[in-house]
């Protein structure tokens, strides 16, 4: 499997690119609309063609590449069932593996950050991936204050579920805002000062509903736009225009 | 490929263990001493025989557990040839890949921490790893001011040689004294604070002459046992019987 771990600085997103050697098609987990042109030319020097998109959440702080990655080279939109978005080809739902290739993808519904949230575990050969989306960052977790977010949900989402995995598998964050970029499930397990070293749920809710975070600047933005797979608002205030920057310009777009 | 981090909390060292699952034959990278029996019980465990094991340097801060695992269950000892230790059963070079089973490592001489340091590259199908031994650690390196250590050569090994693999390729350091077990090499190059983000090589030597890091308290007694392949001391002060602690109380020691 060809893997590349690519970041997008408006939001800090992390998209991970999975390609198969055998069939040469791809997908994208959590692309972001204003990367599109960077994502495209990955793909074409890897000599990948993109089959599929797959978000791991509705997003709260970007845009979903989903649908203009449809509209301009035909990937079909993959995302959680839960959240019920006709704009969605392939459903996802745990226990079933999606395919692609030679791809394996397995889901794993672990919600708290969003109620519809999923990571994507990957096995392939000698490497074992978790894409853990906004449930699981690198010393950290998503918030759990907006779109039914719930703190016992993510602290049973990550203890009992990601936390299950083995010690040696590799953590792949959506975000991170310090250019870390992999962990496992090992250091997480130990260190992760919200939910690592045998953190309880008490311990873990006195935390996260003291974070006194500020409202999510692009939420009303985002997340409208993500229920249709990522439209882009025609009424973007000028110093949000970055966040969708690119589909403004390109003639694609 | 088998895969398991091991960790040595007196040295704070990681042990890595490659297994084939093919032949049954693992390998084991930098394995220490005191852990020997804990490591016996993963291999068992995993139904894997050890047939080798690999050192990246001789260590300071630890004895390596080759001679005593070569003595219990007949494992070959595998080491830069560089460093001449008549010991030795394989003397490792760069551009010469070491293989055992299916698993290929490919050696990467990495002077600076030591003369004779070697990092280790093992690709496995999905999987890219460095085992980068104290050439790279995470946030951080090796000190230069022992056994020939020398901050240009570290600086050239770092910047020329491992940063030059690509962003993915996973960095497991031979420790972390903060519970941290996995980087890549996009992640050091971009916020390791001594070699990331453009550190020039003046930078580099002023901060590694400026540590003022203490005289390393095992040393004295690691570097002349490492270079019998691991010897513990027979006149070990009682302080620093936890060094060797296992080998002292084991009967088949």
């Amino acid at each position: 499997m060809i893997f590349r771990q690519l970041f997008e600085p408006v939001s800090s997103t992390y998209t991970y690119l999975l390609g198969c050697e055998t069939t040469g098609q791809a997908m994208l987990i959590d692309p972001v609309v204003n990367a599109i042109d960077r994502d495209l030319q990955v793909l074409q020097s890897l000599r990948l063609t993109l089959a599929l998109t797959l978000d791991t959440h509705i997003h709260a702080d970007h845009i979903t590449a989903a649908l203009h990655l449809k509209q301009r080279v035909g990937s079909r939109i993959a995302a959680p069932a839960i959240d019920r978005l006709p704009c969605v080809d392939v459903g996802i739902e745990e226990g079933t593996p999606l395919q692609l290739g030679g791809i394996q993808v397995d889901p794993l519904h672990t919600p708290g950050h969003t109620e519809g949230h999923f990571a994507y575990r990957c096995i392939d050969n000698g490497s074992d991936r978790v894409f853990s989306g906004d449930a699981l960052l690198i010393d950290g977790c998503g918030r759990t204050d907006f779109q039914n977010g719930d703190a016992t949900a993510l602290y049973k989402s990550v203890t009992e579920k990601l936390f299950a995995l083995s010690d040696e598998v590799l953590v792949y964050p959506a975000h991170d805002y310090q250019n870390r970029r992999v962990s496992s499930i090992g250091q997480e397990k130990s260190r992760n000062p919200r939910l690592g070293h045998g953190r309880t749920l008490e311990e873990f809710k006195t935390i996260m509903s003291g974070l006194n975070l500020p409202y999510p600047k692009f939420i009303d933005y985002a997340v409208p736009g993500n229920r249709h797979c990522g439209v882009c608002p025609q009424d973007l205030p000028e110093q949000m225009r970055e966040y969708c920057e690119h589909m403004a310009e390109s003639p694609q777009g």
